[in-house]
């Protein structure tokens, strides 16, 4: 790969967005599909800017929405690179709920999307390693390797017993071992 | 449970979209957040169907994006609750993409969210269970348990190695056993 | 016209939309402007499907509005081309609302649209027939005659006198017959 | 009628609007229904302005597209009400589309939609007569009986044989006369 | 230049807008930059209007507002050229709040936009200049020298002592003169 | 004030958007409305955030624009209270535009925009003092004076000879002093 590596930071991107009404249930709570649609913005400009290419969604991690949202709470998403290989990014997305008159505030959701950088003609095209810096960094980077092998079993794309990185989520240790 | 059992087919909702400018990036292609925006819609109505129920979404499973779908293609979404889990429910969603004037069509996506029904007050409430007919709504049915289980160790609500239905994927057989 | 008749059950689409607040208007009822707006997108989406062409709105018959669709119902659209004259062809639209908690379902609305196929320069092109199958289809292929007639007098594109279809609909035999 | 009488013109209301990409199909021309939405969002204020009420939409009259209308064109909707039907009016609408930089200017529709005064319940409520002035005004008042004729005839709410008005259009003089 | 004069009422824009749930903020009032939207919408029909050109929001003066716009209301905007400087202009709006059922009507805004008019590559082109008829169409094209000078001072593109029409406002008679 | 004073950075925020087809005109180009829709709502935000009240928009000082922003390209808005008067804030907004993929990056506008801090009844209420750290924080701080007298003046709330912060830019020492 020709392309010098980046530091994780130079991808940071912060988004704000405010609850509308068109954005509720009928229980005035965000719907869980504008909140991903949310996310997909900012990790894509995230990824942009560590790739400086057009990028496309390749895939999401599951996600899970334990918190309400509620209508007028202001959203604020922070995207950064955790790792890249070859054509491909994972971007780690945090999200915080704030009902700012109220004075509450709760970290809502944690989520990782996967991008792949393209030229014009739309093929993908090598990108710059990721630097991690600091301690998150670092541990977001070393557990890329795992989560990845996750998302190519779950596509089918890769066999469970090759997955190594899993076995230690999975503790496969033989009994008798 | 009181609440009497309903068949799968009873919780089947079709929805057709058309991809607008503003759906898509600077390569004319759907952008993965709405295509999720839309997901999340269907599937939350295929669950108000089988519930009868006010329902939030819990969660996403993992969801890959490997076909592009173009600037004017008709996207046809179709969901159907798989399985009820006291005041939870699974739902399958499958995306197809039409370039109609051109005779192209393709099997986009399949995802799987969670909805939780809720009562007025947004407490959980229970629901009815699943009745499974078809070959793939049985297939659908059983894995469900799977599904679930990885959902949890992902939330780390769940210890991997309670998580006997993930052992069937990870081939978890002591090598010598 | 050299190309071969279609089924009319092979252009039926099915639309779901959940009413969203600024659907509606100050009464929390759903506006009868972003209705029509649902109904151009599924009908026009049935007539591609039908002609394979590019297609566009030439007219919409009167439409009543009868019962009021509120914030949060789920309004179903479905959709099937009922004719075709040369280029253009009917589409006969149905809408389903439902307050799905609460148990309500109406039938709304019933209308049809016009649309013309053009090739990539906007001029018209020839289209299939439709083959009628069921009852209602039959009734429905018969009708359009009448309904076309009224439409051109309407546009004033046909003499009242010429329009032998709507003698049956009006009445009009001779009084000293 | 308790209310007083009010002019046509004191319900005439202008609206304008910018043709933009999500208002458009595949071939850059406005979306019929996108128009439909306006025509109703400005018939609406018309009769609002007429009644001093909350209004909701009664029906829609024939409606033909003729002329295609381009993205980036200025569309000017206006609408007046011809007259009032105890707790219902008739609003005239007229549409024109301009390419401002191209110097071109279309007379692109004309629509009648028809709406029910309605208090806070939602119940229809009387309102004031219409005083026509103009020469359109008084023709579009004479017609609008006609009009209203054919509205029942086709909603199945009056019978052909009583809609008088109806005969002057479709020449039912008995032909042995 | 070789363009000929226009009158200022030739430039006569009027935009009517409902204000719909996403347009408020959680107080159920119009929030002022979606009002800036529709300022500057129907400032640029009235600009292109003027100069039959496609034109692009140069800047936009001091804007107060005093008066609550509510959900429900009709905003009606209207528009005018009031002078033109090579190829720029300066418009006029006016806005009015009215909640029509309730029988209020306020004067809410008035702002000034300038426009600059370009041709197909973006560069500047020279525009017809302004006729004034009425008392305040000469009103506002004799103060558009003073808010020019405003602009351009506060733009740091004039110096303030250069500046000879602000004079009059802010009252730099000498002291001892 | 009972209020205890807070750092300017504690309102610090940011939005980043992606610039999409129906935000620009027919050149491609972020309309001038759209951005400042958007810089209302970031320094709604960060109002919000400085006196933990819901604000309403009271006045925008004047903006100009001149970069023209592109279709694709991201925008970041960062906005931060620069003083407090009583019950209303100034908020400095900074935009910068970027063209990713191409590497070009612009600072495209600032501007201010004037908050009032209001009760659930809507009455003004007293809001923290804002205590400037950096010089560019104690610059706008100071400068925020002069800019208050300029929009006093515009909306004929002070006569001009009284506003002394003025006299500063506008170099109305007497010729013959």
């Amino acid at each position: 790969m020709a392309n010098k590596s980046k530091f994780a930071k130079e991808s940071l991107v912060t988004m704000t967005e405010l609850v509308l009404p068109n954005d509720t249930n009928t229980l005035n709570n965000l719907m869980g599909g504008r909140l991903m649609h949310w996310m997909d913005i900012v990790s894509a400009i995230s990824a942009q800017k560590h790739s400086n290419r057009v990028v496309v969604t390749a895939s999401v991690d599951n996600v899970s929405f334990t918190h309400a949202i509620q209508l007028g709470n202001v959203v604020t998403l922070t995207a950064k690179v955790t790792r890249a290989f070859s054509s491909s990014m994972e971007v780690f997305i945090e999200v915080i709920a704030e009902d700012i008159p109220g004075g509450k505030r709760i970290e809502s959701n944690q989520a990782f999307f996967t991008f792949v950088a393209v030229d014009q003609s739309g093929k993908p095209i090598d990108i710059p390693e990721v630097i991690p810096e600091t301690d998150q960094e670092k541990e977001l980077f070393d557990s890329a390797l795992r989560r990845r092998q996750l998302r190519l079993v779950l596509a089918k794309r890769m066999k469970p017993e090759d997955a190594n990185e899993l076995r230690s989520i999975f503790k496969t240790t033989p009994i008798n071992g």
